[in-house]
């Protein structure tokens, strides 16, 4: 038990940029995909240069959280992978609900890469009386009257919304009262939340514009 | 003619970071919002505050594309949105390919978001025969072995891949091959392009990571 925490325990965590924490997600995701081929140690310059980091930088993030390198041996990619998801907090399976059961909450109850993780989908919520007691890949749909019952019930700390613009700040608010600590909003809104609760918004048009302001600016050269 | 393009192409325009360009996106849906809203001029103190940041940092990242505001009134929001959409080149409409017509695939071909941004799905491509000859919302799915004629028939410069981890490297190398500049992925793997291809990733478990980082940094809290 000790030996299971001593690194993250004995580093200092506090500001952490968001950067960091969402470049640990791609280390975690490359070294699951070398341990699944068969490599098991790896160096910062490899496991940066896949993702176009240099091994200062890996190194750097790293720091903040510890020490998980072996000189002349590089980080065993079982053990790192190990101390990521418990910084992470993935080295648990969390009960995730989602309120919104349209082809996006569909699509997002059936998206593989979520349980690999570990995060799994225990409820959904919608308004439309035809969904409700219906079940999508065994996750069952509640009515939205039944939101804050469900998730006392079955402890959700994170849920995930794929509702309508219109409604996104209502259902967020009743989340929130409801116990959510974590909140992983679709709708194309800006939500204003209790500084205690974790937002994460994800506008996919964003991602669009990175493109075609690359696009533009590329076309823009002599 | 002169006019609308004085401030951007005054402007330098080389080596933006990043992180500028996504909260340009940022300031251009708080920009729109506002403006449905009936506010017609904003500061940069007001458009900070909304979304987080302060006003330096936002007067900041409109420097890297020219002088927007007025002394006394701030910035004009709808020209502000139209000087950004010109930025982010979203002042044009985009015909957009889609890869893979699974759940997540129908999802994002109803996506609403990207419609609104100038983003428009014109095809669908899948491998299978079922699904062929299919229109979802309007958007005809074809064969992939129709891949590069449709894409060079119809100038096709963005595509949106949601295959499977395991085919996403051979549909990428052929969207590249038909001609796509810009690449969004949502196979959960990393992709090797040419560097002159312009390539986001979106992991979504990856978002949910940061929110189960930040809960379990609060309950370690004493």
């Amino acid at each position: 038990m000790d030996d299971d925490s001593k690194h993250t325990s004995n580093a200092p965590q506090l500001q952490v940029p968001k950067a960091v924490v969402n470049r640990l997600s791609l280390y975690l995701r490359e070294l699951q995909s070398l341990l699944r081929g068969g490599t098991e140690t790896v160096s910062s310059t490899q496991l940066g240069k896949v993702l176009g980091f240099t091994d200062a930088q890996v190194r750097k993030d790293l720091t903040y959280f510890g020490q998980f390198g072996y000189p002349g041996i590089g980080y065993r990619c079982e053990e790192l992978i190990n101390e990521i998801k418990k910084i992470l907090g993935t080295d648990r399976q969390w009960p995730v609900a989602l309120v919104g059961v349209g082809n996006l909450g569909r699509a997002l109850l059936g998206y593989r890469g979520f349980g690999d993780q570990g995060f799994q989908f225990v409820a959904a919520f919608d308004l439309e009386p035809e969904k409700i007691g219906e079940s999508i890949d065994e996750i069952p749909v509640y009515g939205l009257d039944q939101l804050e019952e469900i998730i006392g019930q079955r402890s959700i700390k994170l849920a995930v919304m794929a509702v309508p613009a219109v409604s996104a700040q209502t259902v967020a608010d009743r989340l929130v009262q409801a116990g959510i600590d974590g909140l992983l909003n679709f709708a194309p809104v800006t939500l204003s939340l209790p500084s205690t609760v974790s937002l994460v918004g994800v506008d996919l048009a964003i991602e669009l514009e990175q493109l075609s302001f690359a696009v533009v600016k590329k076309e823009d050269k002599p």
